[in-house]
């Protein structure tokens, strides 16, 4: 298994970027402490993905920090990512699990205390909570769990909990007190004009929380 | 490697079935006679993409007749299909060969000679020559190849050669006068109101020429 640090994990957006290399911006907000990187492209043609997730493996691997794909397995093995994060209408966990191996990450989003319970049975190695806040990033997104839920799931599920949805500077300690593992930003980094900033005052409160 | 009879090669696209029952068409286009089977599925999310092609792959197993995925090499992994079709914009055709074996057929669309020659070099088990005719049901299509081109590439490419685009019983014939191995329809069929007895004409025209 890869090294799995999802305290502070970032899931692209190019639609936020407004002009700024993927590649670069990845760069710098691992240098700022991001621990963990979702690919996600819900846009783009699998050659186009294929690309950018070769560039981004190459590099990533470089920082030792591990990428994951999100719900594309055909992309996750062609360039032998780290990982591959599944929603609830991507490919079962079993099914990919089976192809990917079991010495790769796989992640499952889940909205329900029953998708959680189903998703640690299927063997995912850790929990996507979504959308913990309510977040303008997802328009189809289901309603927020919000924090108590999240705290009560920490209670029962033994593999790791990553919040996602809304998470910023503000709300970011309330994540961690929650017990878990690790916080999901999209927007909060992609949307930075300084993400290496950002995510050194994202990875400040973390620890110090 | 499994029969590859490319005669009369169906390319599936459900906007076109007016709520006829996807499954139902397919089985009744095998009856007629078709002896291909791709599944094109460009707005499914991936659960339901390999849903799909699970129900598809276990009737036409049964059929004897091969389902080829559409760009998706996870899906076409998952249900064990019979090979898989990739355009110039999906997963480059090496990769896709490294993960999905020798044993599977790997087609190529192609629009150039270029495109073609070096689809032949890469190890295409086939290649869809794309559109031979101008065609509604793809909007960012390429111009239309025509049918000399179709004859002259017979003249310099070895394998399989499959013509689509815009294909129907009117110009099936001149398709077969080119040397070519098949003809793949989508509108032709999938459209057609009674897909059985439009199958059995196309095939007609293509055994009698």
């Amino acid at each position: 298994m890869v090294n799995s640090d999802y305290s502070l994990y970032l899931v692209t957006d190019r639609s936020l970027l407004q002009g700024r290399s993927l590649l670069e911006e990845v760069r710098k907000a691992v240098k700022g402490g991001v621990s963990m990187v979702q690919l996600r492209e819900k846009e783009a043609g699998s050659r186009e993905f294929y690309e950018l997730a070769q560039t981004l493996q190459t590099e990533l691997r470089e920082l030792g920090v591990p990428l994951l794909i999100n719900d594309r397995l055909d992309i996750a093995l062609a360039v032998d990512a780290d990982g591959l994060h599944l929603g609830q209408d991507d490919l079962p966990l079993p099914v990919a699990r089976s192809l990917l191996g079991k010495e790769k990450i796989i992640g499952l989003s889940i909205n329900k205390r029953e998708e959680a319970r189903e998703g640690e049975k299927m063997g995912a190695d850790y929990l996507g909570v979504s959308p913990v806040f309510s977040t303008p990033t997802k328009a189809d997104a289901p309603p927020a769990t919000g924090l108590e839920f999240l705290a009560s799931l920490r209670q029962e599920i033994k593999i790791p909990l990553v919040a996602i949805g809304g998470i910023n500077k503000e709300n970011l300690k309330m994540i961690k007190e929650t017990g878990a593992d690790g916080a999901a930003v999209i927007s909060a980094l992609m949307g930075a004009s300084d993400i290496e900033g950002e995510a050194r005052k994202l990875r400040q409160i973390w620890e110090r929380n």
